[in-house]
């Protein structure tokens, strides 16, 4: 008898992944679509559909070799009904994703919030494989999270959980945050946040840096460049460095007095910035936490990149829908 | 049929309560003895078990009306195994407390710190019944916390999930903890913490006082004194009490923003402060979350008192023993 497939599919606001993945773990097929915005996102259900359709076909499984879907979405989401709230890059309000994309697909479907199902992802067959409790991070445009407490996603009773970017770290004159407070994680450990901090600290002082000269050559910064300037031991960008790695150290040491995590799975564009971040931050973590909690726990970079999503929307299938389909 | 009863036990450094529970939720009966604290604790298992035997030969209760005993305790225990790694005001050092009461009450018992079992008492019947994900914090000599999320107490990878007394909220020129570390909530929020502000207060300015005549009177004052004159509008004393509102709500909102909870719920002696607590801490906390964590949470004082434990403990056997003694 064939293996029973688990479908991976991870919504973004330009492509769609999808994946086949059996409940090993192994990656039958990996693939992406354009994300379809026209008419309010009302096509996406069908092009799921009809793309996971074709690709059953070409390796010849039928409906009874699949389990179901699981998928992340951006937006406001019940994650119990698969409603969609409000989804401004897809351009859904009010969308039954769920219903639809089981009434096109006849298979079961369960719907998870992107930041999260990235952290199912990276539990599963990620930098956070064998623990069962664990942070995720992800330093991007913003700062995401997912916090996995015994072996599940924490929802919370409005699906708020995890939101850990707007846990304020600066509480003196902090810097205005897209959600409308000050002094958020996210304006200063997020690629946004660390230029910013970068762009300040050259306007406040004048002393020679190699960040100024990037940034005299080309009129910008990034925060890619703050750590490259910093692991060339430019005192202005290790400076820089350093507090964003307090800030992200401060919060993780609140974080895990909360839930006392045995991995903390760093991703997100940032995280490439290695040792000259982590190790930083390692240290202000332990400041910040308490010695049973520091020993208990390790920090390590995100290992599945983009795959995260697919394939934590594969354990959700393979681990939420086992009661629908037995195998 | 008998209804079928479950035993909460709670131990702490000068008295054991106990109570005899059944499934609704109804008490049949509660009592204490003292703690035996002499041999290094090794009378308490008997001293329990011959107390619970004779209460219920009292209530013509065999063995098979009891699913088990759910019990609290202090120190640093291994809730799945029920050993006690070390219990500094018992006695304990490595000793198999639930082994021991075990064999000694021929019963299936299950073991919790003694700041979650109250927590659980508070879900079940007190102040956060009906809500899944409730924040616990026991204001006291120190700070404890009990995190309840999807109904159940966060242990964490090493037991120390919840020790949210120990979060760091104060991060220039804090004020040594107990814990080694500085400026944790402990040193600001608690009975300790509010009378050290009050007292730096006085040293710190020596404007007319309601509370410094306290101080010039009994020659010390007490975190009760604060709030009691800052119910009188006494300025200084509203002010530290506002500065320890701020420092809880700031924590609170880091912590809502990790686990999303539908109650706060405020225990311990500070506690009875009432609204010259509760009115600042709810606008601290709104201003450190976020709208749709704060406005899916409410913020409430303890309802059990002393008996949060028992229930708590009572709670647990019904929950967890349940697979062991099928009614």
């Amino acid at each position: 008898m064939a293996e029973i497939m688990n479908i991976g599919v991870d919504l973004g606001g330009t492509t769609i992944k999808m994946a086949l993945i059996d409940d090993a773990g192994s990656i039958l097929d990996k693939w992406a679509i354009a994300t379809n915005t026209i008419d309010n996102g009302s096509h996406i259900a069908s092009d799921i559909s009809l793309s996971i359709e074709k690709k059953l076909a070409q390796y010849h499984l039928g409906q009874s070799e699949v389990r179901g879907i699981g998928m992340g979405a951006p937006g406001f989401l019940d994650m119990e009904t698969g409603f969609v709230y409000k989804a401004v890059n897809i351009g859904w309000e009010n969308y039954p994703l769920k219903d639809e994309l089981e009434r096109s697909m006849g298979v079961p479907v369960i719907l998870e919030n992107d930041a999260n199902i990235a952290a199912l992802g990276e539990m599963w067959l990620g930098a956070g494989k064998g623990a069962k409790n664990l942070i995720c991070v992800t330093l991007g445009t913003g700062v995401g999270g997912g916090i996995i407490c015994n072996g599940d996603i924490l929802h919370g009773v409005s699906g708020m959980a995890g939101e850990i970017g707007h846990m304020t770290v600066v509480t003196r004159d902090g810097a205005p945050c897209n959600c409308g407070k000050r002094g958020c994680l996210e304006t200063v450990s997020s690629a946004t946040g660390i230029r910013r901090l970068a762009l300040e600290a050259l306007d406040y002082n004048d002393s020679e840096s190699i960040l100024r000269d990037i940034f005299e050559e080309k009129g910008d910064i990034t925060a890619e460049d703050v750590f490259n300037c910093a692991r060339k031991k430019d005192p202005l960008s290790s400076a820089v460095a350093d507090k964003a790695a307090n800030y992200l150290g401060y919060a993780l040491g609140a974080i895990s007095i909360v839930t006392n995590p045995e991995k903390i799975v760093i991703g997100g564009g940032v995280s490439h910035a290695g040792s000259v971040l982590l190790n930083p931050l390692t240290e202000y973590f332990k400041k910040y936490s308490l010695p049973r909690i520091f020993d208990a726990c390790s920090i390590v970079t995100a290992k599945l990149s983009n795959d995260a999503g697919v394939i934590g929307g594969a354990w959700l299938a393979k681990t939420k829908l086992k009661q629908v389909h037995p195998a």
